[in-house]
């Protein structure tokens, strides 16, 4: 399947590996794609820089926003929160139509200090920001509650015994999602919460997401719905 | 143990009927006792008026919140978030003072419709706010993930192997609420996340459980923090 997924950093390039290594067509979408191929340096996080990861991946492509999200049947939103939106926009909302946008992004507000808060929540979410600028996408939200790694390999945190969690207002959506996650990344639980309106739910996660990686002193846990 | 609950609803019910029966001295707290003990009918949940379970539960106490409180070495609020600040004026400065106030209420906001959302969340929480309007009790918050009979029953779900969060600003009394969740009440997994602002993460995991709630179609489960 052709996938575009939009941003370059550790969460694209963790998901990019996964689907190119399971036979995807995979295109990763930037700002501006001299800038990224011309960097050289260590990312915050520590990461090395795009062009590293780029050489030991040669079958992904990079290209434009526009560009990635015209080639992806399937459109994937890594970037960070504060830049979904507008990473979209670029994208353009005619490479977006009908298509399945799936969103594992967060709205971390980091302009309060650590550990973040979220920019929107409560009453309305990320995943229904998106939405409503882009009517004509199919947006599904998941993934947002776990970290990068686990994402596309739940059975690195106790044998993948925890639960992932599907909002989207296109029920066919939610399942062509909840499909990609059981075949394609191995997870065994997986809820369909209902419309994009639940993904607030997810969103809110965060914080306790954050203290308790805070409490482990690891990112590598999962929440699984006991029941 | 002398212990106070404040309200006599289906949460502190459940609290007192358990904590009765391991051997505690329990009062409840009531805004008016004569308006509590002349209740008739069922209540909005469609659960028997207080006198009826009074009867059923001999030992246990009714008195105003005041009363409780003074009577209690451990104060409970199981009152509704929306009133648990002007129930915890009416218990008074005075009978809070250097007691942990242990805090299981959610401030869920009925105003917009339901699912509901909340009326503090993200940059603050109910608990916080109750630790800043009664600087010199010792508040703790717990057990608001989960639905009141699961609280002091946590093996009714899946044999207990789901996760407890503990929030509170004094080491001690976090301690004291862990022990009582665990010898009192049987959790097993019981995470202490650190002070009073790690509440915003566990009461912003509302949201989540009311949607897993309509998911499931019960609310007996738990999230256990799987690693």
């Amino acid at each position: 399947m052709k996938i575009a997924i939009l941003g370059t950093g550790p969460v694209a390039q963790t998901l990019a590996a996964k689907l190119d290594s399971i036979g995807h067509d995979v295109q990763l979408g930037t700002r501006d794609v001299a800038t990224t191929m011309a960097r050289s340096d260590k990312d915050a996080f520590g990461n090395p820089p795009y062009p590293v990861w780029a050489a030991a991946h040669p079958k992904v492509k990079l290209g434009t926003m526009a560009s990635a999200a015209a080639h992806g049947e399937l459109v994937i939103n890594a970037l960070s929160g504060a830049v979904a939106i507008a990473g979209l926009s670029s994208a353009g909302e005619a490479n977006l139509a009908g298509k399945v946008v799936l969103d594992v992004s967060n709205p971390l507000d980091f302009s309060k200090g650590m550990p973040p808060s979220l920019f929107v929540s409560n009453t309305d979410s990320l995943g229904e920001q998106i939405q409503a600028r882009f009517p004509a996408a199919r947006v599904v939200k998941s993934l947002n509650t776990v970290t990068a790694s686990v994402m596309v390999d739940p059975q690195q945190v106790a044998g993948g015994e925890h639960t992932m969690f599907v909002s989207g207002n296109d029920p066919d959506a939610r399942r062509q999602v909840a499909s990609l996650l059981k075949e394609g990344f191995g997870w065994r639980d997986v809820i369909e919460l209902g419309d994009l309106s639940t993904a607030r739910g997810t969103e809110m996660l965060l914080p306790l997401w954050l203290r308790t990686w805070g409490a482990l002193g690891t990112p590598m846990f999962g929440f699984r719905v006991v029941r």
